[in-house]
């Protein structure tokens, strides 16, 4: 019965690029991570998935172009699409997927794959 | 490739309990509702259902105690779980659940009751 706080659950991470769970609806995930320089191209075949900034700012690299998000824009990558999230400087995200989505979707394992854990 | 920005979502709605779709997830739904008063009791059988306050304070009353949300904060209400939402001053709301979910649920169809359209 208690209430999730962003700002609690974000200071309970010490890294970037390592996404944690913190509600579920369904088999869905809300997973919030921090993020800061280039991640890996990547698409996941059968998921959409959705990045909300809530600080900071992304950019959401796709081959037909970027998406320029600021604190309280979101956007929704559309399943097959390849895309590379970019983030000049520390920035909170928090995304929507289908539970058990990688985030490193199709591209070869590496240390930027983790899998989400509860927090 | 545009961004979803709230302000401006919540800014094209001019009614309170009226739940708005800002964009999909597969098949998921993240909708954005002006709230102010006393909802209807009603549950929702199959679906969970997650509250995020994006401004102002909201109270989801359920039987078993009432969870205060504040900006920045979530709370799912699980499946079958009778609850009524409150907002003792209007409170900008995000949801995420399943698509074709009813605001009003289980409960009587009223003048509450609203199909959710895109914005």
């Amino acid at each position: 019965m208690d209430p999730i706080n962003l700002a609690e659950k974000f200071a309970q991470i010490p890294e970037q690029w390592a996404p944690k769970i913190v509600a579920r609806v369904d088999d869905y995930d809300v997973k919030i991570v921090k993020l800061e320089g280039t991640f890996v191209w990547h698409k996941h075949d059968d998921e959409d998935e959705l990045f909300f900034v809530v600080e900071g700012a992304l950019s959401i690299e796709m081959h037909d172009g970027t998406v320029e998000l600021n604190a309280g824009e979101m956007f929704v990558v559309p399943r097959g699409v390849e895309h590379r999230p970019v983030a000049r400087a520390e920035c909170k995200v928090m995304l929507f997927e289908r539970g058990g989505v990688i985030n490193t979707g199709d591209a070869p394992e590496s240390p930027m794959t983790r899998a989400a854990e509860e927090i």
